[in-house]
C-alpha cells in the first residue's frame, strides 16, 4: 500500500479542505491510501467523541463527509495513476463533488476506527463516479455513491 | 414562524447530535424554525472560517450536514403536528438517516448565512422523506433529499 496519502499530493492551494485539508488545522484530516494489490483506495478514521448522532452512535455528516473527501482523494489516485505525465501543479487532479448519495445501513458505534474502500467505477477526463464502503468492526454499516468531477477553473484563487 | 427550534423539543437523551445537539459543547448547533404560512422549515447557518473546501467555498460535508439535521428537524416538525397527542419522553419525534442525497448544483460562497427550506413529501407512522434546498445569496446551491425513520428502540440508551 501507497506510504504517501492522496491529500500529501495536492498542492498547497488546494489543501485547506475541512475535510481532508492538511493545512487546514481545525479540519478531519482524512487521509486516502491508494492499494495497488486490491486496486481499492483505502482510509482509517477514529472519531473524535464529539462526533456523536445518538448517544453511542457516529454522527451521519460525519460519515458523510468521510465518503466525500475519500472518494475525492480515490478519484485523485487512480486519475493520477492514467495520466500520470498530465500532472499540473494546482488544478490538476483535484476533484470537486458534484452528487453525493450515502445508505446508512446499520448505527454505526462510537469508540471503533472505522475503515473506508473505495472503488472508481467510471472515469472520464472530466469525471469520476466512486463507490465507498464504509465498515466498523468488520461490520459494513454505510456505502456512499458520489460523483466527482475536476474543480473547474473559477473555483481556483487567482 | 415558530420561535422556538425543533431540536429544542428533543429530548435531552438525543440532544448530543454533533450536527444539531443543545447539549453538543463543540457541535454546530443547527436549528430549524417551522414556518406555518409557508409550510416549510427553515434554517438559517453561517459557516465558521474552517468550513471551507478550496478557498472561498464552503465544504460539501458541512452542507450534506446542514441538510441532513435540517431534515431530521422538518420530519420531527411535521410528524408533531400531525400526532401531538403521542408526544413522548424520548423516542416519539426523533429520527435518524436512513438515506441522504445531496446534488450540489453550485460551489457555495463563503461568508454569507445559508438559507435552507425543508418540506415534507411523504409520511408514514415509520418514515419521512424530505426536500431540502440550500440557498446563498438568494442562488439556489444545494439540494438534497432525506429518507428519515423513527430512531428505532435499540439505539437509545438504556
Amino acid at each position: 500500500m501507497s506510504q504517501i496519502a492522496v491529500q500529501e499530493t495536492y498542492c498547497d492551494d488546494v489543501s485547506y479542505c475541512y475535510g481532508c485539508g492538511r493545512l487546514n488545522p481545525r479540519g478531519l484530516h482524512i487521509e486516502s491510501f491508494w492499494d495497488e494489490e486490491e486496486g481499492v483506495c483505502t482510509c482509517s478514521f477514529l472519531p473524535k467523541p464529539e462526533y456523536l448522532s445518538l448517544p453511542g452512535f457516529v454522527y451521519g455528516g460525519l460519515i458523510a463527509s468521510l465518503i466525500d473527501c475519500h472518494a475525492m482523494g480515490t478519484a485523485s489516485a487512480v486519475a493520477q495513476m492514467n495520466a500520470p505525465e498530465t500532472h499540473s501543479d494546482t488544478t490538476g487532479f483535484r476533484f470537486v463533488t458534484r452528487a453525493l448519495k450515502v445508505d446508512y445501513l446499520a448505527p454505526t458505534p462510537m469508540g471503533v476506527e472505522l475503515r473506508l474502500r473505495g472503488r472508481v467505477e467510471e472515469l472520464t477526463s472530466r469525471k469520476a463516479v466512486v463507490k465507498v464502503e464504509l465498515f466498523a468492526n468488520e461490520k459494513r454499516c454505510a456505502t456512499g455513491e458520489v460523483i466527482a468531477i475536476k474543480a473547474p477553473d473559477h473555483m481556483f484563487a487567482e
